[in-house]
């Protein structure tokens, strides 16, 4: 059976990266998820740690049902070089077959690399995205409805909301705090 | 006594940071002054060096009667990844207590790490700013009353205005000299 | 005589680079190219490789019958410091006396590293320009006309276009594919 | 209950190693294990890369039976500055409070750091190391009962023991192949 | 008058060193003092951190009565390129004219950058150096007598020997804790 | 017909090197040249810049008749991690086919990325090295007759020699100049 390695920020995991890789797990049953940029963080756009991320990884594949013997997580940095980053996931993940991804340039250097790469269903997009739950938590929305219930309370118990909101500050005299700088 | 720490880049040393330094001198006594972003350089929105910068805050402090025995001024370089930013401060200053700081991000990181910290009282905030500065040098304005005389003829002297100028340049075509570029 | 230095990000090496070369090649007889910004590729500003320029380097200048024995072609990285980029330039390169760039920055750096440094003069500067050609590839445009036909035909055989269109896509949900990214 | 880190290179993961992790084990219950010099392999020192290194701790407690929902495993990098490392072992892995290690470097920057660090009681130390590992695998030694059967399997199977063994020649006409160069 | 550089690792900053500074001042008045190496610590070899050697170096020379009007002391990163070292410096810390160092890669580096460079006179370089002081440490011997009384005390307060002591440590069974480390 | 590429450092460009060269080239007639290390220089081991080993490969094959047309010459950094390095190599150079060298590493990493590995036949290895030559310009022997006369003319007009003596000192004063620094 070929291993599928499916690639995502994560920032934070939420019900579409949940849906997105139970379509792998059923097709592959064996996959890897490599948490891409892994030492971002602290930015509007990418809040989480690495650290955090896995944690809420594992949470919500817990709650899902999906048995931990049938993947590794492992976060991976970014390389300067767009062209030495197939081979930098390459040293840190255990041998994979396939990659799973829908960023334009993930796709086109593990094509070049030689991998077979799919695209993985989106499931509504527009509500189920990073963004979109950044943008909830600075605007007082309804964030929890994006994410499982053991990630929403492991963010609540961790604090790591206060992080955003304090991220989006500014000292700048002429800008307005801006939820547009988190896309 | 607690020891405080001030973080700016000080592109340049302006009036409001001695403004502010001055509010921490008073509560504080003794401190230290992180330049930060002291490798970035020769850019529209931090044209000097990490070198001009300690000369010119020197040169300020001194005009402003604060004695050299009771504060040490160090470069701080930026790091790649946000969350080892502090270490790396602690690892390049004398020890200190408390930070004062108006940047979010800078605010956030230390306080992760445990400090206590204090935002710095802004004084004419709109036009003691290293951005205000900037765009003056650029559009033949007055920004000599912005910077303290010790440093207006530091950056004459040193012909480090012609530097501004040359950077605000620009061969695309489509594209006219820009002071926005430098916010 | 004077050895000239021409540095250029050559993304692609197009009619525009040919006519400076060309100029700067009648005024010194001997020359070096250096291609900046050597290790960024598979972006829509940098899409090809360093290898993939010096290629196309030099098929461009053996089509323009200017002798392999007159110059020199060496890939230069980026530095994160500005200020020790000059210096990165001169470890990579043999020996050069003038400079010849139209960049701002690098205009600048040379200068205060004490080096005469000149324009090249632009020809038909807007439309011979990668940017052109990156929106020609896209728009499905007439590419072939801004670069010689070397150049062409190895952009073609190598399947490097598809490369531009590739990198053009995004899964952002409320961003069209857009050609300004390019810019 | 408090959460232990557990810090090694694991090059390659032996029974010296499970030995260390089932006693952490027995005290704490959770615990993560952090992969050391991770971006550090193909040296005769360092031989395998995290992503192998990974799969080996995870054939290997899987074999001796501790379930996969008491700990993680985090491929960690070196920094540069050894004073920044701490804070990237917390970016990268999920809380923790105690550390166990053994080497001098390890348990002081923890310690600087505010934690309390445990040494890790050594089982037949001297022959349970991975020296005496990649010495075996040169000499033709009995390197297998080092190891538990899964990782000798895997070791086996990926053909990972030749790799020790290229590594080991030279093309220095005064040197000859020389296990000492991997201590 | 001519500003004078004097680049040391001051680990840590002892009698050589102030001996040598007393004979740059005499000569220049002003100077500007260089910590190399700024970013290494917690080894044998560079065991005190950047701010813990700028707090020394301080201390030293105000106990010397040598007045902080006349010099800077700045922290220096190594470089990984030899050759973009000497640029580095330079942007970091304020103009100077000639360079003072025993170092042969410092003095060919500022050489070949055109600078004047002289050596330091050495005095009693047999003992006052700071692999001595560290030996002495480890060996329990007079480290004291190396040092200036209040760098002596800064040590003692700060509890600074102890992370040599602590490094000094090894985990390896073949290995005993070994001075010759150190050099 | 397969195109080779050549991996070597070239301190300094020797007559073994222009022998292994030339049996490269009558079996392939097109071939890349990679400056390895290309970032290391003004160590005793590793004395010259990638601009002046340039420089002298084109000398030397110049002087040997073999035509510009048939081959690049292209700096190679290191990269820190040994397994994203092969990729580095295929981002700076032109396509190749099949490598040449007798570097164990070398060799491995592209035999591991799926490459024809084969060594280069070694000529009076003994003295041809570059080893041989550091040492015989500091014990004054005949350096000479181990490159190439445009080669030697070269080292001795750009005064290079210089460089490997003045690095050869040291300011240890238990440590004599030593050659054996240079292994």
């Amino acid at each position: 059976m070929e291993i599928a390695l499916i690639i995502g920020r994560f920032q934070p995991f939420h019900k579409g990266h949940l849906h997105g890789i139970k379509y792998v797990y059923e097709k592959h049953n064996k996959f890897i998820i490599g948490i891409g940029s892994a030492l971002v963080s602290h930015t509007l756009k990418n809040p989480f740690t690495a650290g955090e991320r896995l944690k809420m990884i594992f949470l919500g594949l817990d709650e899902a049902g999906i048995p931990r013997e049938n993947y590794y997580v492992v976060p991976i940095p970014d390389t300067e070089v767009h062209t030495t980053w197939v081979s930098l996931v390459k040293t840190l993940v255990p041998e994979f077959h396939v990659v799973y991804s829908n960023d334009p340039l993930t796709k086109r250097l593990f094509k070049e690399a030689g991998y077979k790469v799919s695209p993985i269903p989106l499931h509504k997009r527009k509500i189920y995205s990073g963004e979109e739950f950044r943008k909830r938590v600075l605007l007082n929305g309804n964030w929890r409805e994006l994410v499982q219930e053991s990630v929403a309370n492991y963010l609540v118990e961790a604090n790591l909301l206060q992080r955003i909101i304090d991220l989006s500050k500014t000292d700048k005299p002429h800008k307005k705090n801006n939820v547009l700088d988190m896309v």
